[in-house]
């Protein structure tokens, strides 16, 4: 009934496009190769472009393949390009073929981690894995979790649960409360925090930010002090948010202090392990993570440092049936299950893909061994960096780096010039050198940042990046 | 420095490992379309079966490619198979191919749509793309939308901006408010609606279900007296969720006279087109979504009837800055930009792949007249399977459809029979006869529902089902 192009757009179901639809695959997987095997020719970060709206125009009439890998081409030019070794920038990084492999499956499967009816195998993997890496942090039995698409909703997740479990309301109901709750973090831990008390109900503004140490870490004593503070102004403390690595400096809070502290106010005892979780892989650097043993949840993103594709993100909880009993929301469309709870019943979303797949298939390919040595590999590199750093007298580094992200600056004794010169030298690496390293803000001031995750990384880069930053700093006086 | 078994998980950027991800891509690439170009051999819904946990074991040391490809064969041959064109029990369908492509290119690409910096491009196209939709929606000029990980967030966001607006709590806190707010949807409403309103603050229970119809539409003489009800309890109405597609019988609440009341008293007018949004494409039914160019908010998910893979989904605003205004919340390690905001301060989600592309590559491959003979091909099926039921006595249906979406059952004088004798039908029609339709509670009881959208469906699969379900009604007394 429908004509043979539309039906091409398809797999037929039994072979009868075959030959068209291995023509238009091989095509596009040809054009995306040739890109990714050649992107060192590529700029870590092409200079941004306004491109004109004709271009993104639906079109009445399908397109010609080569129409498509044309526009497909200026994609490909004009896009963040992490697999360039030179990119140094963020926490995103060249993702393993089998995380590729694993979207691409997944996608043809398109199977629905909504219920168990609709994913009966991936349902089974997402449930066990996730049991897997809740032992592996060191949670015990009748711990698990759950997989989400980014770490801000396993943060959300996380402190929902929480603020049901310790408030009581089961259902929810911020307003029935007789105190404002709160919540605290470090100073610089992520914003999803605040994002996530603004979603649920607690206010952005009750986000209690504790300072944090010259290394970035959450001060314990001023923990204290502002839990006090807070019983003391009539506000209920409901929650903890410790950092396993933060955004802008990988800096690793005192895990096992801030449990003491989430026991002695009886306070839920989130791990926000987004980056740091990879270090459960580190022979040499796991204690770093000692005490998120005791942590009530974790979050951990895979899509960072286990390289696996966005998105792919989870969040543990000590006690998954506690977990259930405080979010669970039912549907009359979704059978009930003997085994298995429906995973749309639990998580913050609801139908969602398979992102289990493209994890387990990279920890397939690599094994733990794998992991292993590309984490080693980071430090290393890490030790390079802040080994050269050092022995250059007009660099300064943020902080002493827990792990493989890096804050430095050339210094300037004035504020306004030093945020000017470390924006000039980011340009310069960027547009002149082709090295792309990133400049947040931190304590108000501009500082350059490296996050050494690329594994086509080698010290000769490093070595090239210090050159030309050697070579900026005697010719910008 | 690292071993190049190691290396070799990752497309080199200079090529100097093609061969080898050559040949790996190629075996997948092989058994993946191998199984797809075949899909029709297998069940539709495979038998459940607990898989032992040994199966899914994170090894210490990396497999080989067989070992990796047998796992995948276990999950091919025991996952839903909505390709089957016997599936006909969920709105999951086949994925059109420039989808599964376009996941297998943002996956390798990795682009990050938390920031412009990390997705140059392509938050110019999401950002593009969304005001297109938006306009096809007939929503006025500044109007536009985010997009996100499934129609749950989508709705979440919908409604958390809502909250923020109507309530003027722009950082969120609900426990500051005087009066208990309230959200109204029809008692057929989707489960994310309630969800919502858990994860909110609102609290699940203060989501007032208002009566639907024998057509399962929200009943509009209800609804003003559900809201004239919670005025007098001292209550807050903040918002009405209208729904273009009800997930058990697809149908479309009446848009019109809803906006009118929402207007009245001054309520947000969310419109959850989660299914029925893609009839912005049927010239022959576009008119049932008359009124939703009213809307505050619409939620709509291409994963569904636009036949992209899951997930794919969107919230549009009717006024986008003021979205924007009661919701942003920024991150010093996001750079400000000039023209484009940060899409990760304005969506629930903060990382996020880049699912645009795959909806933009499946516009490209089919254009807006590929989209509108789909649809129509849908409806065609619609009407034989209507017409079928019809000419049975023994048959009833639950609603007179509005999409492609059908409720039908046996029917028993006994409420218990009645369950019963549906039970077993679905049962005899998925293992005796690969065909699988679902079984969802309405108003209580079990009902067989099609979700006639696969494009590989055809009259003579329609006939099939029903010489099947002649046979089982004449054997089963």
């Amino acid at each position: 009934m429908l004509k043979q192009e539309i039906i091409n757009n398809f797999v037929s179901p039994n072979g009868t496009n075959r030959s068209e639809v291995d023509t238009l695959v091989r095509q596009f997987s040809a054009q995306l190769f040739d890109f990714l095997t050649n992107s060192v020719e590529t700029s870590p970060l092409p200079e941004f472009h306004n491109v004109d709206s004709a271009f993104f125009q639906i079109p009445v009439a399908e397109l010609s393949i080569q129409e498509i890998k044309d526009k497909l081409e200026v994609i490909y030019k004009s896009s963040m390009n992490a697999a360039n070794p030179r990119y140094l920038g963020h926490m995103d990084s060249i993702p393993s073929i089998y995380s590729i492999l694993g979207d691409y499956i997944a996608s043809a499967l398109n199977n629905n981690m909504l219920s168990l009816e609709m994913s009966p195998l991936l349902t089974q993997l997402e449930n066990n894995l996730m049991s897997q890496f809740a032992n592996l942090f060191g949670l015990p039995s009748g711990s698990g979790g759950v997989m989400l698409s980014g770490g801000t909703l396993a943060n959300l997740q996380a402190l929902v649960v929480a603020r049901n479990n310790k408030l009581k309301i089961k259902d929810g109901n911020v307003y029935s409360l007789l105190q404002q709750p709160v919540v605290f973090t470090s100073d610089v831990a992520h914003v999803s925090v605040v994002k996530s008390c603004m979603l649920m109900g607690i206010g952005s503004s009750n986000v209690v930010k504790v300072k944090s140490n010259q290394n970035a870490q959450m001060c314990v004593d001023d923990l204290i002090l502002k839990i006090d503070e807070q019983i003391k102004l009539g506000n209920i403390p409901f929650a903890i948010v410790a950092t396993a690595g933060t955004t802008i400096t990988g800096s690793i809070d005192p895990l096992n202090e801030i449990a003491n502290i989430a026991k002695r106010f009886n306070l839920w005892f989130h791990v926000d392990a987004i980056y740091g979780g990879a270090l459960i892989f580190s022979v040499e650097h796991k204690n770093l993570l000692n005490g998120i043993e005791l942590a009530d949840s974790i979050s951990f993103n895979p899509q960072k440092w286990l390289y696996v594709a966005k998105t792919c993100s989870m969040v543990l909880f000590r006690d998954f049936s506690g977990m259930v009993d405080n979010f669970r929301i039912t549907a009359p469309y979704m059978k009930d299950q003997e085994h298995f709870i429906n995973l749309g019943e639990i998580t913050v979303q609801g139908s969602k893909y398979a992102e289990v797949l493209k994890l387990w298939l990279s920890l397939l390919g690599l094994g733990i061994s794998g992991y292993q040595q590309l984490i080693l590999h980071c430090y290393v590199l890490r030790d390079v960096f802040v080994d050269k750093a050092a022995c250059r007298k007009y660099l300064e580094l943020a902080t002493n780096p827990d792990t493989n992200v890096i804050c430095f600056r050339i210094m300037n004794s004035d504020a306004d010039q030093c945020d000017l010169l470390n924006e000039q030298l980011q340009s310069y690496l960027l547009r002149q050198c082709g090295f792309f390293v990133s400049m947040p803000k931190f304590k108000g001031q501009n500082w350059l940042r490296v996050v050494l995750i690329n594994p086509f990384i080698t010290d000769e880069i490093i070595d090239e990046l210090f050159t030309k930053i050697d070579w900026f700093v005697q010719n910008s006086n």
